[in-house]
């Protein structure tokens, strides 16, 4: 069995960007899930946000185990009701991974409940890798720092909750840092940010970065059963008790009612 | 100086429900306010969801250093851009706490970005909170546990983020445990959940009650200055960088540019 | 490939108290790695108390990915140099489990650095133990809770550090709860403590109590290859710096200086 | 009333060394607790290495709301029930603030349970710390980054448990980065590391440094009475029990028996 992995692409500078379009002429999610179906035990596909309902349709998300996504130019013409079918699916138990200018991404700033900002420069100035949880799964293979010589720069402060684990943390010619790492979990869903990927740099042919990526669809994937609907707030009466209580005092709700939301 | 509390009731019960007026004849959010009134060194004021934009106007967040929201039958009556603006103080440094019911509320759904389910049962069961963290800010003057005699059950999973510190974790008679403290920053702003609170019982005027929203209004509190905009991902200019470097690579913003959101 | 899993028990009770030896005529260590050894790519082995070096050799930790560790009557028996080497290898990568009376075992003190106090009473009273963490794969394959009919119970506070993630909590008949499943990394290490298992009642044969020791077999695992010397300190010298510097003003260190510790 | 600081310095390199006694001609120690006696509402006093029990003699302890502790060249002089004496000051409720080389001082390996290592030059580079923790009380007042122009290095990765919240990450001009500010609680004491301090350079007494300490201090402080004897795990009889429970089963202990250690 396959870890089945849909990479989700704005798509937009690829058509737009000649730069673009040469560094990437498979386009920036067709690269990911090149490499990745180069992995052995993952099969990625892509999906688009010119496709209907932008590629994740109910059917897609059930198939997916992990999720990947690469947006920028373009948050904004996101679906509101496609952003709420991610997060449910996140919460039932799908992994997600965020690559780069997705930090303001509507699912992430979902996910996240905050503003997500940071500070930024393009100026292709050198980026170095430090490895910050010693030998943590999504750093399997990797040495203790790497390097990618061109990339935008983005600086803290990081307007992200703090995470379960700081995996690694970004160091830029330029002076600034950055947590370019972060793992956490929502609902039955894990969740991994990865900083570097600007759409003008060759990023994505990186095999330390490429390694990045299949090492956190590893660590997000979640082998149990999807939760249908992690939202749902049951009622357990009082003659279904557990432990043997007797009802008292003043009720507000009518027996078997489901609750406010 | 005073630190200034603003208590939002839904005020919906209160109005309709004759238990309610009658445990509460204050209102709910007025009982928790008049209680804060008697802590030195906090001045608590009132609004409800039937005031002009729920009471919430940017003037009224602007005065307010930490916000207390209670909420249960009325959750989708909340304006969503009162919600947005309520999150925005939050992420530039307003502290808030969530009361029982609240976990649907919009504001703390949308700070958590997780489903917050629960389990439920209205029986008027005892429940016994325990403190976790010994001497936590919130803690203080608490014995090392207190009971409620009457209250509604929660039980777990509670689908919240994995907190910074885990503060109070309930006992009930039926057979549950919850998570009953919880902290949590988003952006500058503190946040923190407590659980008790059903409308049909007399919880507010409980004393260990009371000591826990006056401590967790002191531990929310930020001195510092509101952060204007604290979504702001502000561009650092080459020629402004703190360490001399020099421009390579193709570019995709120009000069100025605000960046994508 | 086998996971190798050492259980280390302390093996007093077993020999000195008819009761233990009647409930575990295989010792507690032996009825745990017997569990072990039916669960596919594992392999479990024991060792106890009174082997040489306590069974735990520099050998037997190179071939121990996960150690489980039950101990309770002697914990002042157990050799200082035996628990620093124990550590090491923690901290190197090796997984470890404490169970039960195990939370004053001296390493899982060495490696919490905190009290580690809790309250407790021997009266075979129900425990419950609620999943908090949804889906979390310590938690494969249970339903949302289960229960234990006769445990010693352990109450909060719980002198421990705020774990990575709370994936248990008990529930007891007597009115304590206590945070029964929690992990940690120290170093390199996955940790996990799990409350459960008084050698007077009958904990190890119970089945998911069984399918928790194995789920967080899997967890703890780290198949890297096991860091030599975790709490070196390598000097990085200034002609061997990432980015070119010039070494500057008055220095305390030789050259090739190994630091001071 | 005033928050009582105890400033703990090795006092080796000040009176061996010529450099860093003309750099601290009023020690180091002495030098932070001069700046933090110009701060309200806090009384600084210094004790050494060379002072009977180090100077932290269960009376100073007790009359210690904060212990800073510098140390570098001599941590293997210190003794051990003095270590001990202050870890379970700090589980009763001190505060502790860890400066620079005292990442391997005893005490703060003992309540990390971590390898602490790190990687370090000394070559007198330019360090910049930025805020990662928007408006946290360590961080009032200070600028979104600050510098220290001569500063010996430290590398990641940094051995310590993930913290409860990175304050700050520091870049340093050869290439690395490193987490520069963490917070933790152990028992009920909150402990901060705060990296700066190489003494060749004269880093306290930077304004910025200054302020961070005398932050850290009100951060760490914890009003409450200390907490006696936080090991201690006291039973609690089945007479005595919160809810009414009948004894069951075999026992182990006898009535009134204090528990296992």
């Amino acid at each position: 069995m396959s870890i089945r992995v849909t990479v989700w692409g704005e798509n937009v500078h690829e058509q737009k960007n000649k730069v673009v379009a040469e560094v990437y002429p498979l386009t920036m999610h067709g690269t990911i899930a090149a490499s990745l179906n180069k992995s052995e035990g993952i099969t990625a596909s892509t999906v688009t946000l010119q496709d209907v309902e932008h590629g994740l349709t109910a059917e897609k998300l059930a198939a997916t185990d992990v999720l990947i996504w690469w947006g920028h130019a373009a948050h904004g013409d996101v679906d509101d009701k496609v952003v709420e079918r991610v997060c449910e699916a996140v919460w039932g138990g799908m992994g997600i991974i965020f690559l780069h200018s997705a930090h303001f991404a509507k699912p992430f700033k979902r996910l996240m409940g905050a503003p997500c900002n940071l500070s930024w420069r393009e100026a292709g100035e050198r980026e170095r890798l430090w490895v910050t949880s010693r030998q943590h799964p999504i750093a399997a293979g990797l040495p203790d720092h790497f390097e990618l010589e061109y990339e935008e720069m983005y600086g803290e402060p990081f307007g992200v909750p703090e995470p379960l684990e700081t995996v690694f943390i970004s160091w830029f010619a330029g002076g600034e840092v950055f947590r370019s790492g972060l793992t956490y979990k929502r609902g039955a869903g894990n969740i991994f940010y990865f900083r570097p990927g600007h759409e003008t740099y060759p990023t994505y042919h990186d095999g330390n970065v490429q390694r990045v990526i299949s090492n956190a669809v590893r660590w997000a994937y979640n082998p149990n059963v999807r939760i249908a609907n992690p939202g749902d707030a049951p009622n357990t009466p009082v003659d279904k008790a557990l432990e043997p209580i007797t009802e008292r005092g003043p009720r507000l709700h009518h027996d078997g009612e489901a609750g406010y939301r």
